[in-house]
């Protein structure tokens, strides 16, 4: 039906080329901001490489999914791109198996899972008591010998920290089923029930598979149940690669970025833990791949712990590797973030995101610095984040004209 | 296919929290200008609380339709409340009965009515010479006794003035169906037929009514007929607050104004005739509802008529409650028009909508004053009026985080 923004991709995939110029496109999460003491992060930090760029190349700012609309990193990177994130709906299952580094399938069942302290069909404690990430492993160990499969359908378990770990099913038929988690403390356990087309097969193994972790850990304490949430299918989704024609390449120090990465086709590069990893794995293998995603995890974790001070930190060392990577001669560099995450909001946000795009084709820079005020000046305007991508494409000449 | 604004309730709906902070959306009807001897209203009014509050907070323009069309008040309602007004349309008639203060429900039949005179079938005078409105309610009043029903339909009737009233057919199964107005003097009047799915039924009935006025008024003079005009459905239409999971309450002078809150499910909040009433009601009401929509009509009437000095001077009056307004401390105050009507086109117009947004996570105030120009320099840009709920919504943390 309709979208917030049209979905561009079966057009695109008539005019990608298949040659063209290199693209790297570099993504500090969360990067905007609001201000504390008079100025947001990126205001506060001595950038004095980004802000040369933003003074000769273009700049804007945008809208990850909707106005007013905070994504997740889900929605936030579909966004980035290409993918009108109000179609492609990558659940809360399958972003928590991403998480934990374990790789989905089109077509796989994902779930987030608590072990949980039960009497009779009660959830007493929907975590058991946060039982150790240690004793969490062994369950899961266990319980993985115990159960590889229900019927013709695999389990795949892995353990999380303290009471958390993720499960995906997989195999034929499966489709969209309930949770079994009450939510409250106190109440009984939920039965899975059909969410949608071939959703009571799922529904059936999710309830034996509960079932039977169970009676495993009848005598065990105070884990004694398992309640899964965020019960999500991997739904088919086009492959950035074959779209656009080249050859994509993910650096992420965060197993999560790699997997939606993965999720749309992008080839992981092995990288290390520090962003000085992720600097040298991009100048390594900069002649392997046509289009490069670089994601920078700080600026978004010190949003989220409220650390202004730490978030303007990360940005300056990120801007210190500006020459290195304008060494690589890039045909398209774009700066920006996947949304919002304001240190005074303690989270993400719906606020538009400062962009960046350098190539020798952009219109002129009319911001005198890279921020939230100074993006607002430049040439791209205010604009969707599904966007993004056919920009890039054109400023490194891999789009065909439209028409006669 | 597409439109130019995605419809977003669905989405909305399955984000919008039952809790958060409280909303105010003072609306300065037509509050949109165009410049004479160099100010628009707005820019010529003395609006330090305004001025102050844009320096500070989120400004921008807003397009209620689409770039070009100038809305009717329905359709331009409809858009700051957070609906695709191509989508839900809000007919003439429905906008009359409104308008007399008369109560509209779903399916009902609604239309605009002239008393005209006729010679046989022909309309000599489509306003019967302007009757007096004295006259036009004895008549309204005698074919009221005359006719309550045909058949299963109840047939409710309002005088308007002069010769002009507003009817409403209501029953089972009544679909869209055409005018009767022949639109120029010396033409038959027309039969009305069906114009839409279950139309028939409705053109029936409206042409059993026109017989039956005509027989009972077949010796008065000038008033021997009618025409009826503006035939409209009125259509389901979501419920505001239902969507949004917050209890809504309008406060406006007048009917029309009030009918279409309640249209989409608003609480109407008693209140008098003057901008200070309207204040007051705030006031009294603010621990009552979540989110309130607060209408002043005078700049519209003096822009339609032509006069900048009086809608300056009640744009002034409104900016002297502004420090009350505050002082209420409500999490969310958003101030704007719904529409532009310059007093230089004595009308409505197309153009973008001043828009100011007061909350304490707003990107900060770029613009100096609250004026058209200045709105430009704000970082919501310019931006389709459907974003507006949203975007109030999200200031006020009434929207969750869409994805993980």
């Amino acid at each position: 039906m309709e979208s917030f923004i049209f979905d561009p991709i079966e057009h695109l995939k008539k005019i990608a080329l298949p040659d063209g110029g290199k693209i790297i496109l570099l993504v500090l999460d969360g990067l905007g901001g609001l201000k504390i003491d008079g100025k947001t992060a990126l205001e506060m930090a001595n950038t004095p490489n980004m802000d040369k760029l933003a003074r000769k190349y273009e700049t804007g700012l945008f809208i990850p999914v909707f106005p007013g609309i905070t994504p997740g990193s889900g929605p936030g990177h579909l966004s980035l791109f290409g993918y009108n994130s109000l179609k492609y709906d990558i659940g809360r299952g399958i972003l928590e198996t991403l998480g934990l580094d374990m790789e989905v399938k089109i077509g796989d069942i994902t779930a987030r899972g608590n072990f949980c302290t039960m009497e009779g069909d009660v959830v007493k404690d929907r975590r058991a008591g946060r039982i150790p990430t240690e004793e969490n492993q062994k369950l899961i160990s266990f319980i993985s010998q115990k159960i590889q499969s229900i019927e013709d359908v695999r389990i795949i378990l892995k353990s999380g920290k303290e009471h958390r770990f993720a499960v995906i099913f997989r195999g034929e038929g499966l489709g969209p089923a309930t949770d079994t988690d009450p939510h409250r403390d106190g109440e009984r356990l939920k039965t899975s029930s059909s969410s949608g087309k071939d959703g009571d097969k799922t529904a059936s193994i999710i309830n034996k598979f509960t079932n039977k972790v169970r009676k495993i850990l009848a005598d065990n304490k105070p884990a004694n149940g398992i309640l899964l949430r965020g019960v999500s299918l991997m739904p088919e989704i086009p492959q950035f690669p074959e779209i656009y024609k080249l050859k994509a390449g993910a650096i992420a120090t965060y197993p999560m970025y790699r997997g939606i990465a993965k999720l749309v086709g992008m080839e992981i590069i092995p990288t290390g833990t520090t962003n000085r990893d992720v600097i040298d794995t991009l100048i390594h293998h900069f002649s392997d791949y046509d289009y490069f995603y670089v994601h920078i995890k700080k600026t978004d974790s010190y949003g989220e712990d409220g650390d202004i001070e730490k978030k303007k930190s990360v940005i300056e060392e990120i801007d210190g590797y500006i020459p290195e990577i304008s060494s690589l001669k890039p045909d398209v560099l774009a700066i920006t973030g996947d949304h919002s995450t304001p240190a005074k909001m303690k989270g993400h946000s719906w606020h538009p995101v400062p962009f960046l795009l350098v190539s020798n084709v952009t219109r002129e820079g009319y911001a005198e610095a890279f921020s939230e005020k100074e993006c607002l000046k430049g040439s791209l305007g205010i604009f969707p984040g599904i966007y993004i991508t056919s920009l890039l494409l054109a400023h490194s000449g891999r789009l065909d004209k439209y028409g006669a």
